[in-house]
């Protein structure tokens, strides 16, 4: 059997044993809180992982782009939310040939959306579902209050090939107060309109074990549960040692006492901070820190660490965005403690439309 | 003939017009100060870019990584210079097979480094030319005096399969002087161990009007300056017309007065920011500001902008930094003007190792 040190570097490493671990764990608490899943596979864009995440009890799939959900339609995969505003004929026509093949449902925020979702489906017996998107806290898509949410529903009702099926956010990590007030206005003015939602779906890892404290909604979308991160550990969702993906680089200068280079850089952990200090954390050197990226290159200081690294040795990063990793990376390999198990291709990597 | 109009966003265009602008502006620069170029390949990833700065006058180019120089010499670029590194038995392996094919130079900046070489490489009628990577203010891979230069430099000649090249550095934007002087200073001292470097390395997009100020330099790596990107227009390397990549993207939300947000975020434009304010410049919108990135939102901020771009409304947008934009994508689409040329695989995209 391979073992770590036969891989070349830099490469991404998943843990097996952690991946189950963490899909089990989450999907206890929301068996525990009779609150149905529907993981979102932007962080591990791997068919495998989707189909064990349903065979633990998930309803269905999250993606976030057309290219994703039709690489998940192509490997088998039935029933997939995409919580997207879907624009223009040719991604239009593209939404009507997975509604032919699978249970799709997307999102609107807006008239325009919802208009060009209407010319498309038309068909009264074979309805598209259309959730309403809420920004109840995030500052990025959605309908700003709770009656502009009953207004586009009563759009969307009215379209004879949609169906009103309900409400989605992504809400703000940490907004779980005006997250769930937000959700129960809209809900309440929806039931008074005849209009009660079939689902209110509600996202997001970071409050991932407060999910049923928004009592309004009726599924919940975690996505970096799978593999957390530096990110996802700050904000207590798990610890270091729960982190499934890492990334290996190995050392390749150390041109003074405090200074280390390995051969991760952007290109493999991205620049992606996420309000942290620092580009990842390296497993067994707690007090180094990775202070520069540029492609090809990691800076590392190590002025704060006893324990200094030589020339060749190899490290393992947990980055601080797994979902933007395994974006970069054409294969991931696949491992149960310091054994190899598999190497196997980011199938939805790059799927940006 | 295919139109903007016609492409699903978000998507990478370059615009072949202003790339060979682009090519000939730096090869004119460097023809009148008699300054070879040997451009890096990281930027655009492309045979056909490589061979055309090639055709132009380049010496050779520059690779980061053996997977990029593997797919260089695939397609049949003959001479790489790749300043890395190059550590492990694999690499080596691989480093020697592409030495059998083609005329190729690396670069060592500690004794561990050569050692390897020089177990790997020991034919003396077939060398590995080997420069040394000198540290003149970047703060990444490099010795850090002139007299370590030599040290390594000697210890690089007495290996029967090696040849010491010369030196090598990736400077400090803005450091021109530090840069010229480390480099006069270790070029006297190698002379005066009767090590001559055959080649004096310089590299870098952002003092590339300035190459020819470093005396000392006998070649230079320019790589972003065949797209340019805010970043490049920031440091006055040229102008935001003469930027020949841009992310064309869709506005698929309006929700207030002063916020948009378009269907790319940092799956498309990275987190890069290289200390600038915001993740972009949108062509047309100068007052316009992209705040914030999700993987699959970009976030703008209208507040500033009189314009306010409409639902469905397509925007170019000039990335922070080109590079890291060419490496997510698996294809780029060649445009020349507004019609739509060919849409190309992006071949060295994500060669991390």
């Amino acid at each position: 059997m391979m073992s770590l040190d036969d891989l070349e570097t830099p490469i991404v490493l998943v843990d097996l044993d952690r991946v189950e671990a963490n899909l089990q764990r989450a999907q206890d608490y929301a068996d525990a809180h009779k609150l149905p899943l529907r993981p979102h596979i932007k962080t591990h864009k791997l068919p495998r992982f989707a189909k064990r995440q349903i065979e633990l009890g998930a309803v269905g799939i999250t993606c976030q782009k057309l290219g994703e959900a039709e690489v998940m339609a192509d490997a088998g995969i039935t029933d997939i939310f995409l919580p997207y505003n879907i624009i223009g004929a040719s991604k239009l026509a593209r939404l009507k040939a997975l509604h032919e093949r699978i249970a799709i449902s997307v999102t609107a925020d807006s008239s325009y959306v919802v208009d060009g979702l209407a010319r498309t489906f038309t068909d009264p017996n074979h309805k598209l579902r259309v959730l309403v998107e809420c920004d109840t806290g995030m500052g990025r898509c959605g309908v700003q209050t709770p009656w502009a949410a009953v207004e586009l529903a009563q759009q969307i009702a009215a379209a004879p090939g949609l169906h009103f099926a309900g409400l989605m956010t992504y809400p703000a990590a940490g907004k779980v107060a005006e997250n769930e007030e937000f959700l129960e206005k809209a809900k309440a003015a929806l039931e008074a309109q005849g209009l009660a939602p079939d689902v209110i779906s509600n996202g997001g890892t970071p409050d991932l074990w407060h999910a049923h404290d928004v009592g309004a909604a009726s599924e919940h979308r975690p996505g970096t549960y799978i593999y957390l991160d530096r990110f996802q550990v700050a904000k207590g969702v798990g610890t270091l040692d729960d982190c499934a993906l890492t990334v290996l680089a190995t050392v390749v200068s150390r041109p003074t006492e405090n200074r280390a280079i390995i051969d991760a850089g952007s290109k493999a952990l991205t620049s992606d901070t996420l309000g942290m200090d620092g580009f990842g954390y390296i497993v067994g050197y707690p007090d180094a820190r990775i202070v520069g990226l540029s492609e090809e290159h990691g800076t590392i200081d190590l002025s704060g660490s006893d324990k200094k690294p030589a020339i060749g040795e190899r490290l393992r990063i947990i980055p601080n965005h797994a979902c933007v990793v395994s974006n970069l990376f054409d294969n991931v390999t696949l491992i149960s403690g310091d054994e190899v198990v598999e190497t196997v291709p980011v199938a939805a990597r790059g799927r940006v439309d």
